[in-house]
């Protein structure tokens, strides 16, 4: 079918007004914390420790840094995350910036909350490899160190637990936000914070429906409560060359969570926020670069082919979406005498 | 032999009086830099961020802080490090705190400087398991955002070398020292900073003579030129029991570096700074606690058995030995577009 081009004129003049009257949300410079775990600096500071120390992995070699590196993107740079004796699970590690505006966690949203999520590695074989999380815990429990962080954070009474560790490492990932990125600057009124390519890609963004998926504050979705996630089919349109090339069907999702057809291959839906650091991508990480993925991404999920400009728009948009990271002090994670991590 | 007790009583003092001259040196403030690579702020900020990196390992994983960890007593708690896919080497990582205060680098000292250790771990097998520095190097180059502090750091003029970067290493390394430690006050005029007990162990120490290697600043022996470095034969007494129960003649330590009968066996003498934070000990990391180790040197180099007295007022000066830790800001590691580290 082909416009008029009066008429096309008029379809493009509301699309745009669309893509402008869209609810573009800058990220909150705090991010929400549950009732029952308001972040304290004291949570924070037991949380960074916990979140860098190493000792808690049977090898004595992986801590959540690891996998999800804060002197990076949040994430490791590889296809597939690697943990204890170099053994890789099927899917590419999720960045750990901004996780706290996710309604779940993991690809496939099977922990409800960052403290749920924060158990999750410790006790599986092919990342920190520990029988048990009570077991990681009580190498927590041999560093004597660590006994005042927990009464600090936790109380006197019976601090050391496991459930009070993952609260303090949820905690300090609720501080691991990055806001005043370009396109929060811009949408806070400084027009000047993205070039005018980077507009034109955030119209295209708009226009073409990444927003549909991609919404909110993180471009990962409405908020939703806790737990009831966002997820979407991917790949949607099955038969795009992508899905073959990209083996993109392989993994089937949430559904290997349920057990419901339903969700057979529904992935969370991932943020977009410093998507240009994250390389590789998708739950596979099997594409390399963001313009391969840009177009993987309209072609699989909306199917679309786009142009080079669009690509080469979007693209420059989505560099807009990195923000400032916060500085970080290192911890010192306290010693324990007469200590020998082996295999 | 039994001593009269005036006799005993003059032998005491005058071994307390041969304790008390002997010559004990505090930590300087700052560690010595060799002439071709003088310290500098930018060489150390290149050097944190190169160090803290994961990505010039072949899986991505493994950075030198992995097994150096500064967050921890510069070691990684383990009897012998885990480089990539879990491979292990046989020697216990030694600690990279004060190691700019050592003569030679590696428990067999194969690399005179900081800047020639720098380059070891990289392509080595079981550690970094690149095939060799320069391809490490080409991966550092892939990372656009790492010129500018090459730059910065050695000028404008080809700054992206393998030399470079060790160089910019060993001057993080040589920031990365402990001073004002108790006994370091204590030999500056504080006298409490030692309790009764440490002063005892000070003068066992002495006494013992475990100053005779475990001398200097450091207790790592004499200030040697770069590279002559301070070896000492481990065991010294074979006969003693406990070098079959750890194992201790199994490494031939320098001999396999030079091959000479003359090197059978010898072994740097490493710091005894920090020493209560870096379990489990020995080149081999057999021995986990500190009061075994204490007993295992008095016999196989002194051939002495100490009483449980003795051993408990060493162990407490040596707990006297670890000293404050630089507060470090985290670095933020240049990302770069189109990455994917795999195998």
């Amino acid at each position: 079918m082909k416009l008029q081009p009066a008429l096309f004129s008029l379809v493009a003049a509301l699309a745009t007004n669309a893509a402008l009257a869209y609810d573009w949300q800058a990220l909150p410079a705090v991010a929400p914390a549950p009732a029952d775990n308001p972040t304290t600096p004291e949570k924070v500071e037991l949380g960074r420790m916990l979140y860098f120390d190493p000792r808690f992995s049977q090898t004595g070699t992986v801590s959540c840094n690891s996998c999800h590196n804060l002197m990076l993107g949040g994430d490791d740079n590889r296809p597939v995350s690697m943990g204890v004796h170099g053994k890789t699970g099927g899917r590419s590690a999720p960045t750990v910036w901004n996780s706290a505006f996710a309604s779940s966690q993991f690809w496939d949203g099977r922990a409800a909350t960052l403290e749920e999520q924060a158990k999750g590695p410790v006790a599986n074989p092919v990342e920190m490899g520990m029988s048990d999380v009570e077991n990681a815990m009580d190498r927590v429990r041999a560093i004597p160190g660590y006994k005042p962080y927990f009464v600090a954070a936790f109380g006197e009474k019976d601090p050391l637990t496991v459930d009070n560790a993952a609260k303090a490492v949820a905690a300090f990932e609720r501080t691991m936000i990055t806001p005043d990125s370009p396109y929060d600057r811009f949408v806070k009124g400084d027009k000047s914070a993205l070039s005018e390519q980077q507009q034109r890609g955030m119209q295209t963004f708009a226009e073409l429906g990444c927003v549909s998926c991609h919404s909110g504050a993180a471009f990962s979705g409405p908020s939703m409560p806790a737990g009831s996630g966002f997820f979407m089919k991917f790949p949607t349109f099955a038969d795009s060359k992508y899905v073959k090339q990209y083996d993109l069907t392989k993994d089937k999702g949430r559904y290997d969570v349920t057990g419901k057809e339903a969700d057979m291959r529904l992935f969370k839906v991932p943020t977009l926020r410093n998507i240009a650091l994250t390389a590789p991508y998708f739950h596979n990480g099997a594409v390399k670069t963001l313009d391969e993925a840009v177009k993987v991404m309209a072609s699989t999920q909306l199917n679309k082919t786009l142009s080079d400009a669009q690509v080469e728009d979007l693209v420059a948009f989505l560099n807009g979406l990195t923000g400032e990271f916060p500085e970080q002090t290192m911890p010192r994670l306290p010693a324990t005498p007469g200590w020998a991590i082996g295999d």
